[in-house]
C-alpha cells in the first residue's frame, strides 16, 4: 500500500469543499490516526469556470466523472453531489473499480442501499454514508458499534430540521402552520416547494436507513408508514401543551421479538422525555439497546462543517480499515428476512380531539364505544367550544392495536353525538 | 504479530465478568472488526475460591498480578480492579512491559491521568479509558474524534448518578434533601457514606478527566472548584421550578480564548435546556464545539452491561491501533499550559434566594446596592414569608463576574434589611 491515501471528490459545492478544507487544516491529526497522508487530488465539477475556494494548489477539477471514477491513483471516492441515478451509477462503477465510498446521499441509500452495500461487500469495499442521517450526530456508527454487543429495540428519531423548526415555532408562539411555513421559507429553513420535509417524505428515507441498519432487515421506503405535518393545528398543539405533552415529527423503528414497524408520524411526547427537548432546527436519535438501555444523541442535523466532519469520520474509518486488510467487513447487509408487524401487533397510546353535542349522554355514547373495542381511557378533558352548543373532548387512551384504533376514529364518525374528529395522534415514550 | 490477541484482566468482578462475557459472545463480530481472534487469558482474583461465572473454560484465574502483567502474550491489560495506588503501579509495570492498557478507574486517571498518558506515550503504548466517565456513554471517544476537526468551548456535564436522582426526586416530589437520601440508600442507589457522590467529589474526578482531554491542559483534580447538593432545599427547587428553571448537579468546563474554568456545583438551568430532561439516574454529557455546534449524548452512567461495553470499545480500539501500527498516537497528551481563569474572568448569572424585611425601602436598598456593583438584575420574585414580617425574595442576575458575585453576597448579609440570604446558585445554559 502507497504512503499516501488519494481521495477524489464527486462534487465540490458547500460539503465537497468542506471535506476539502478539513482534510487541509487537520492533516496532521488525521496522519496520527491513520498512519500516511491523505490527499484531496480530483473533483468532479460542473462548470469549470466557476471560482471555488481550493484549500492547497492540489486539487485538480475535472467534469469528466470518469477522471475520478476510473483513475487508478484514487483509493477512495466521495459522492457529495446528490442526485440519485447518476450518484448510483457513479458509485456502483466506482466499487467496480474497488474503490471505496463515502457518501452523503440519504435519498440514494434509502432507494437503493441494499443493492450498493451488497456490491460492496463482493467487491470487499467500504461504503460508509454516516452524513446522510443527522449529519452533526454520528448516529450511524454509534448503531454500529453498538449492534457489536447488543441489540436494538427501538430508535425514535427527530431527523428533519425543517418540521422541528415549524413545530418548535407553532407551539412557542401560538401560531398558525402556514404562517410559519411562510417565515422558514422566507429564511431559508424550509424550500419554495416543502413537500418533502413537511409530508415526511426525508424523515422516511433516514428512518428506512436507521431501520435497515438497527434491524440489519431490508427496509425498504415503502415499508415506512409515512404522516405529515401539514394538519397539525394550533388546537393541536395547544390541548397536547395542556395534557403535558410536546408533539414531535418523530421517525420511529421498533421491534417487538422479531417483528417491526417502521413508521413516521406527528407523535405527541412526555414533556419530561429526553426528545421532547430537542427545540428549532436540531435533530437526534433515541435508542434502546437491550445491554445499554436508553441513549441519546443529539446535534445539528445539516450545515457545511457538521456534514463535511461526519464525511470525514467516514473517511478516517475506512484509511484504518485499508491498513488493517478489514474493508468489506464493517458494512452491516441485511441479514434476516424482512417481518413488518400487521396492524393488530403495532400498540400504541393515541391523543384524539373531537367536537361533540354537549347534552347529556353525550358522554356515555363516548365511553361505551370505547369499551365495546376493548380500549380502555388514560385522560380525558371536556371543554365548552365557545359560542356554540359543541363540546371540545379531548381523549388518551392506554395501548389500543393500530386496528382497534382505525375502527375506532371510523365508529366515532359514525356515532350521532360526535360533530366532527378533528385530529389523533400516537403518544409514544411512556410506559404503556 | 500473532493471529490471536491476548487479554488480561487485572480483577474480574462486576465489570471484569462482563468484559469477558461480551468478549466470549460477541467473537465473530469483534473478529470482522480487527481481523483477528481476541481471547481472555488470564484474570487477577483476591480469592481463588469464590465461584464465578465463566463464560468459556479458557480463562487462567490467578492471585498474583505478575502473572498476567509480566506475560510476555498477552497484549492488553484491562484495569477494573478499582482502588489508585495498586492499580497505578500495575499500570506502569504493564506499560513499562509494553502491554497496552484499557482502565474503568476514574480516581485514578483524575489523580494520575497525565503521568500514565506520559509513559504510555513514552512507550507507544495505548491507554484508553472511556469507562471511567459515564460508561454508557462514548463522551471521551466523542471528544477525541471531535477534537481532530473542531475546537470544543464548553462541556457542562450531569455525571453522577446519585446526586441526579436526589434532585430529581426532591424536585418531582417536594421532598427533602434527607428524606430522598435516605431513601436512595435503601434502594442502593446512594452508599452508606454518600459523600463523594453528593459533595460533588465524584463528579469532580470526571470533569477534571474531561477538561483535561476537552482542552488539553493538565487539569488536576485541585483545579475543580467543587460544591455539592447537600444544602440544597425544597424551597429552592420549588422556586426555581416557580421561574422556569431546573437544577442539576453541572461539571463544567468553559473556554475563553485560551483561559479555562473548570466547576462541579448545583445550578439551575432553563427547562427547555437538554440537559434539563436528564431524570434520575441518567448521565448526559452537552458539548459545544466551534466547528459542529451544540450536540449533547445521553445514556447510563453506570451498570454491569454499560461499562463491559465502553471497556470493549476502548479494546477494538486497541487492537485495530495495534495492527495500524499506530498505537500511541492516539492518546491526548496534554499539549498546553495550564492557564485558570481568575474569579475577575468567570462570569454567570446567578439566583439568589433571601429573606428581607417586609418594609418600605427594602427593595430600594438592595436594587441600589446591585447597581453599586454593576450587577443588572433580570428577573425578581418577591412573596410573603406566612405568619412572619419577612418577605421572600429571588433575585436572577444578568451575567456578573464571580468576583462581583461575591462582593455581592457579602454585602447583602450586612444590609439591615436582610434577615438572611438562604441560598445561592449559578445559572447555566442561557445566553447573556
Amino acid at each position: 500500500m502507497s504512503e499516501q491515501l488519494a481521495v477524489g471528490l464527486l462534487g465540490y459545492g458547500t460539503v465537497g469543499s468542506g471535506v476539502a478544507q478539513i482534510i487541509h487544516e487537520h492533516q496532521e491529526k488525521l496522519q496520527h490516526q491513520i498512519g500516511c497522508e491523505v490527499q484531496v487530488t480530483k473533483a468532479l465539477v460542473s462548470d469549470m469556470g466557476k471560482e471555488r475556494e481550493v484549500p492547497s494548489g492540489h486539487i485538480e477539477f475535472t467534469t469528466d466523472a470518469d477522471d475520478v471514477i476510473n483513475d487508478p491513483k484514487i483509493d477512495v471516492v466521495v459522492e457529495v453531489m446528490g442526485s440519485i441515478e447518476q450518484a448510483r451509477g457513479y458509485i456502483l462503477q466506482a466499487l467496480n473499480n474497488h474503490k471505496h465510498v463515502v457518501t452523503a446521499n440519504k435519498d440514494l441509500m434509502a432507494l437503493h442501499g441494499t443493492e450498493l452495500l451488497q456490491v460492496a461487500n463482493d467487491k470487499r469495499c467500504d461504503l460508509f454514508y454516516e452524513a446522510s442521517v443527522a449529519g452533526g450526530i454520528p448516529i450511524l456508527r454509534s448503531l454500529t458499534e453498538g449492534l457489536a454487543s447488543d441489540q436494538i429495540q427501538k430508535v425514535m428519531g427527530i431527523v428533519n430540521g425543517t418540521t422541528n423548526y415549524i413545530l418548535t415555532k407553532m407551539a412557542n408562539d401560538n401560531r398558525s402552520y402556514d404562517d410559519v411555513l411562510a417565515e422558514a421559507q422566507e429564511l431559508g429553513y424550509a424550500e419554495a416547494d416543502p413537500t418533502a420535509d413537511v409530508e415526511g417524505y426525508d424523515a422516511a428515507r433516514k428512518v428506512a436507513i436507521l431501520a435497515t441498519l438497527s434491524f440489519s432487515m431490508n427496509i425498504d421506503l415503502d415499508d415506512v408508514c409515512v404522516k405529515g405535518i401539514s394538519n397539525v393545528t394550533e388546537e393541536d398543539l395547544a390541548y397536547s401543551k395542556q395534557l403535558g405533552y410536546t408533539m414531535k415529527l418523530i421517525g420511529l423503528a421498533n421491534r417487538t421479538e422479531d417483528q417491526v414497524e417502521v413508521s413516521v408520524q406527528p407523535a405527541l411526547l412526555p414533556n419530561e422525555h429526553p426528545l421532547a427537548s430537542v427545540k428549532d432546527e436540531f435533530n437526534a436519535a433515541y435508542v434502546y439497546g437491550e445491554a445499554v438501555g436508553e441513549t441519546m444523541f443529539y446535534g445539528p442535523g445539516a450545515g457545511k462543517l457538521p456534514t463535511a466532519t461526519a464525511v470525514v469520520s467516514d473517511l478516517v474509518e475506512v484509511m484504518k480499515n485499508m491498513r488493517l486488510g478489514v474493508n468489506g467487513n464493517s458494512a452491516v447487509l441485511p441479514q434476516y428476512e424482512k417481518n413488518l408487524k400487521a396492524d393488530e401487533d403495532i400498540f400504541a397510546k393515541y391523543f384524539i380531539r373531537l367536537h361533540a353535542r354537549d347534552l347529556p349522554g353525550t358522554f356515555s355514547s363516548l365511553t361505551s364505544l370505547f369499551s365495546e373495542l376493548d380500549v380502555s381511557l388514560e385522560k380525558i378533558l371536556q371543554l365548552p367550544v365557545p359560542e356554540s352548543d359543541v363540546a371540545e373532548i379531548i381523549i388518551v387512551t392506554h395501548n389500543a392495536s393500530k386496528s382497534a384504533y382505525k375502527s375506532m376514529l371510523k365508529q366515532l364518525n359514525e356515532l350521532d353525538v360526535v360533530v366532527e374528529v378533528k385530529s389523533s395522534y400516537r403518544v409514544e415514550g411512556e410506559e404503556a
